[in-house]
């Protein structure tokens, strides 16, 4: 449930791993004490004293959690986007709007859920003109219409740094047994095959353009329009999960990252084959020595890595008009960690280390 | 579904009626257009173009959100604590903790419902040592164990100024036609009576105290007490429901400003009594003087307001153990507006503005 910061430039590998091996303890400051090991003591916690409880099927660690209510399955999460981490200040609100609902659109549909109520909690410096916030209303109007998201209420409170926060439930797919169809991030088995939708790597291309200035173009305008305004794969994540998919995540931090998270939460391993990656001809003539940097760890490209059988993605192959790209399999190799290989075999290293969500760029 | 920021001088009478009286445009501030005026603007911008939900039985401007899944009745809400907003730099992180869970507890009780799942959103600067951010899920998870809830997911994000935000689900209670059992702010008749829960003032004389400093002795550890881990009335809000009681809301803002939100969503006005308002011995001994401004205008009490016909309330009083007093009733006349009554009739006028969201103090 949490999205990437863009625009700052990631922490370097060794202050990263450097971090990673750091001991954690009780006055070590957030920044240093890395996302991954607060978040695992943070539900330890929230776990002290707590009974089991039959009726939460997935909690923490997943894209959404998902709890049933009566016999339906309900799926909830949350993202934030914040001024000057998650979103440049030069941009449209408007943009912003569109973007809080897509980001947790996505988590729903990674889910193989439809999204449907959502409550706004709204961080506002005081000096903000109303104006400013009403352009961020209509972009999050524009994306309620186009997915069938009703605000149901929110919050308001002053702060001195901008942000939104979109609370967004949905229903997940109950099949006739009256059991749930979802896809996780804990279900991936050696043999499978790695599958994502659309292209990668578009919207950390847009940023880029938009941080060079003066676009131009068509292939400009093209990557522009994939980082302000993402479209997530909710018919692609309904159609998975009708077809059997239950493993999958959507790709908000970079494939490498995200199909990471698919490995340490199956505690499997994987291998992603760079040439197999699609990349839009946009990005391949806007970026062409980046392109698969960007396509692996950019991020923010909200489309859906699926994992399953090869049998089941054919079949979703053929029986929805959803195009999907076969990139990797699944090994019992290595669990927790991705490889990828180029086409003769070679495992390369790009920039892979993703987005820490507290550290400082 | 908001709350107070109570240790902030609250603004002035005359320039919050001179901001409420300034013309709304885009380019005036947030700070100059009213929480109220705003929030009604937002919520028209969300409305353009959505089709009718038959689904959805409360949307924004009441204390939740109430949707139908399946045969059951789902209720949200959510709030936010922003440091230096809603609590003092001084605060224990184990009390803030506490409270963000009480406060949204507090909405789910106030329509009649049992809180069940939660999301917790962190934001957090670099700096924050981790042993601050776990006091702050102790008392997330001793609330969560008090309340039977369980947080089931959440995001982390990098900011500024540290804020926690909680979205709480809950489930209505449904009659056994199947209709959902919910009090709302929208139904309060003329004639009826309006009761409520507890004692009002305690938390805000436990500020008061608090901000005194060296607060010793029995009543100024209730106080404190009442301040910093408020108990919201669960039961009282389900045995509210079941007899019968269709109006309510929790007191949060003050008792003035929260029976005050009632009478404009139902289009009513209200007479409160002073001398019925219930006074804790701690509270009268600590502030003789201000004990009854500080019972109306106070804030961050978690009581209940209950609004319903005589009989009605009589019942609650008798068939539950819930102690409940009648502290005034709604009138036609004046619609919208609460009036404070003495003894002898006279109307009382108590600082009463409450409190805007994003006013600076």
């Amino acid at each position: 449930m949490s999205i990437k910061a863009v625009y700052k430039a990631s922490p370097t590998s060794d202050s990263l791993s450097a971090a990673r091996t750091a001991k954690y303890n009780r006055s070590v400051k957030v920044s240093e004490a890395g996302e991954f090991e607060l978040i695992d003591k943070l539900a330890s916690i929230l776990k002290q004293g707590q009974k089991a409880d039959p009726k939460l099927l997935v909690g923490i660690g997943d894209d959404c959690a998902a709890w049933r209510v009566g016999d339906q399955v309900l799926l909830a999460t949350t993202d934030t986007m914040v001024a000057g981490v998650h979103f440049l200040p030069s941009a449209q609100l408007r943009d912003v709007g569109w973007k809080i609902v897509a980001v947790n659109v996505s988590d729903i549909t990674a889910m193989g859920g439809i999204p449907n109520y959502g409550l706004i909690t709204l961080g506002l410096p005081p000096g903000t003109p109303v104006g400013s916030v009403e352009e961020l209303y209509e972009g999050i109007n524009g994306a309620c219409n186009a997915y069938n998201i009703v605000i149901a209420g929110g919050d308001v409170v002053r702060v001195e740094q901008f942000f939104v926060t979109l609370a967004l439930t949905g229903e997940a797919t109950v099949g006739e047994s009256g059991q749930p169809a979802l896809m996780t991030r804990a279900a991936a088995k050696p043999g499978d095959e790695i599958a994502i939708t659309g292209y990668l790597g578009d919207s950390a291309a847009g940023l880029r353009v938009l941080a060079q200035g003066a676009p131009v173009g068509t292939n400009a305008t093209l990557l522009i329009q994939a980082h302000v305004q993402p479209q997530p794969k909710v018919e692609a994540g309904q159609a998975a999960v009708k077809a059997g998919v239950r493993c999958g995540i959507d790709i908000s931090d970079g494939l490498l990252q995200d199909v990471g998270r698919i490995c340490r939460a199956s505690n499997v391993g994987a291998l992603l084959y760079a040439d197999k990656i699609p990349l839009s001809p946009a990005l391949k003539q806007t970026f062409p020595k980046d392109a698969i940097a960007l396509a692996t760890s950019g991020g923010e490209d909200y489309e859906l890595a699926l994992v399953a059988p090869h049998a089941v993605l054919e079949q979703l192959s053929n029986s929805a008009e959803i195009p999907i790209t076969i990139v990797g399999k699944v090994v019992s190799e290595h669990p927790g960690k991705v490889r990828l290989l180029s086409a003769d075999g070679r495992e390369l290293d790009i920039a892979l280390h993703g987005w820490d969500h507290l550290r400082q760029a």
